[in-house]
């Protein structure tokens, strides 16, 4: 493509996504300016994908956008922050005009979805990565941590979990679902709902959250040892799609529900007295001492969740 | 590294540089938390470096991690911004202790030296690459932009210029520095200086600035035309370093000051009855019409500096 350029790439395809309320200054000077409401504090994540770590070589360019965007906006939920804006760092290996406006309409989507206007890009020559950037504000002093977690709590999810890896686990030619679920899976893996609509009630019930992106048992662990307490989860309480919970092999099942990861669902803690929110299932509690059992037993280092190395 | 992982590596190696006023929460939770001083905006960039791209195969690990802070420290000067914080996503092809500590070290001199406090980072396999966000504080409504300049006004650099590209062509084994400048200029390429000690000043007497990364013509064009005016540059006006300024191939000395990239100086336009700062360098001026000379030559597309793709 030569009439391309890295300058007119960006300009043609990103710069449109850049409106919103806390947008001062948009993509094309040095830095983007962001305005954040009186009184709050930033709450900033950065996440790089990578092809064929993070997701299988040859997925489709809006799925891969949407995604990044989505696991981003996932880590302002589960400190309870809101919304403000995403920058991006894209790295391909060619300029190719069609996976580019793919690419931008899976982009465009999530921007508005999630409320993360895209006002910063870079774009580089090198193996295909997406690096996403969120911010989000906060009340001061009001962010919630892994680290807040009492015993005596209840641990709860959002939504139903395995059905990303399930979905990966397809994608990778690993199983067959039903016809009719496969869709089902795959855009629970490549479109995550990231809970953002959850932030602020958990901001005033939940004592600590975190995403599941590790898988549960790992997530879990971390508020555990954030909070220095005990985790215990009970499998029969962990909440399963359709497409999952017809399924015959229950420990697969089970094993995409409680290591798989990639849901992007979140996990929290709060008093027992607290009413469950909408589309959420208690699966737990907190005690003292420390680390994660399932149905009573202790989960050790080889289910802790995926690894990149 | 059996004994290693994702998360171990993360916190051992880069959770003792978060220190500073800005940071409410650090690393390790799934966003950091910062604290803008009452009544500011933030100004953030984000940035990737590639291996092979941005800076040559075999670099050491300290001098990457310097120059991928320095070059993002540099986008906050050019806006004016006071340095906040840093965030760094690294991606990895293995995990190598010794060179982890070596980009580690050199983390932590430019994490000091730019007072970008690191709050938060992520760790990938894949193929070296390191992408920055920075997040500084400005003014409400004063950010310096690339559009506020006016015609009759000056056009200024910061400190020497074409030492980077000197550097990188000495690194690339395609010409041979005295031997006493060798170190000097390698340095100009991974260490660059970006001017954040000017900040201040420019957001006092500057119209509008952009830092030099893709070279001085193609710059001063990204200001010359998001102000809407000419920029005429003379050339004999280019600071130049003693290393550069002995050499006796005095047309490879200005294309690398001209269009060679990587200096990460300060460019800016200010009224031209302004005091100079210390330091900077009159190299031109500013006029109405579009597009930029250089000694009275129009420049065109193809000395408009690097390009990625």
């Amino acid at each position: 493509m030569e009439s391309l350029d890295e300058f007119s790439v960006i300009k043609d395809y990103f710069f449109g996504l850049s409106h919103g309320a806390a947008t001062v200054i948009g993509p094309g000077d040095d830095c983007a300016v962001l305005r954040l409401p009186i009184g709050e504090e930033l709450a900033t994540s950065s996440d790089t994908l990578i092809e064929g770590s993070h997701f299988p070589f040859g997925s489709d360019g809006d799925d891969i956008a949407y995604r990044a965007i989505a696991t981003s906006a996932s880590d302002l939920a589960a400190m309870g922050a809101q919304p403000l804006a995403s920058v991006l760092s894209v790295s391909l290996p060619v300029i190719d005009t069609a996976w580019l406006e793919d690419f931008t309409q899976g982009l465009a989507q999530a921007v508005q979805c999630f409320s993360l206007p895209l006002v910063g890009g870079d774009l580089t020559a090198g193996p295909l990565s997406i690096t996403v950037t969120v911010y989000g504000s906060l009340p001061a002093n009001h962010g919630l941590l892994r680290s807040g977690a009492r015993p005596g709590e209840t641990v709860l999810v959002s939504g139903t979990l395995g059905d990303a890896a399930a979905g990966l686990a397809f994608l990778n030619n690993e199983w067959e679902p039903d016809q009719a679920d496969r869709e089902f899976l795959a855009r629970r893996f490549f479109r995550p709902e990231s809970r953002l609509n959850l932030a602020s009630s958990l901001l005033k019930i939940a004592s600590a959250a975190i995403d599941i992106s590790d898988g549960l048992l790992a997530d879990v662990g971390h508020i555990a040892s954030a909070s220095s307490l005990s985790i215990r989860i009970d499998a029969r309480k962990i909440p399963l799609s359709p497409a999952l919970s017809k399924l015959e092999n229950s420990q697969q099942v089970l094993e995409w529900a409680l290591s798989g990861g990639d849901d992007y669902e979140l996990c929290f803690t709060m008093p027992a007295n607290k009413t469950v929110p909408s589309g959420c299932t208690v699966i737990g509690f907190t005690t003292s001492g420390n680390g994660v059992s399932c149905d009573g037993v202790e989960i050790i280092g080889s289910r802790k969740g995926y690894r990149h190395f």
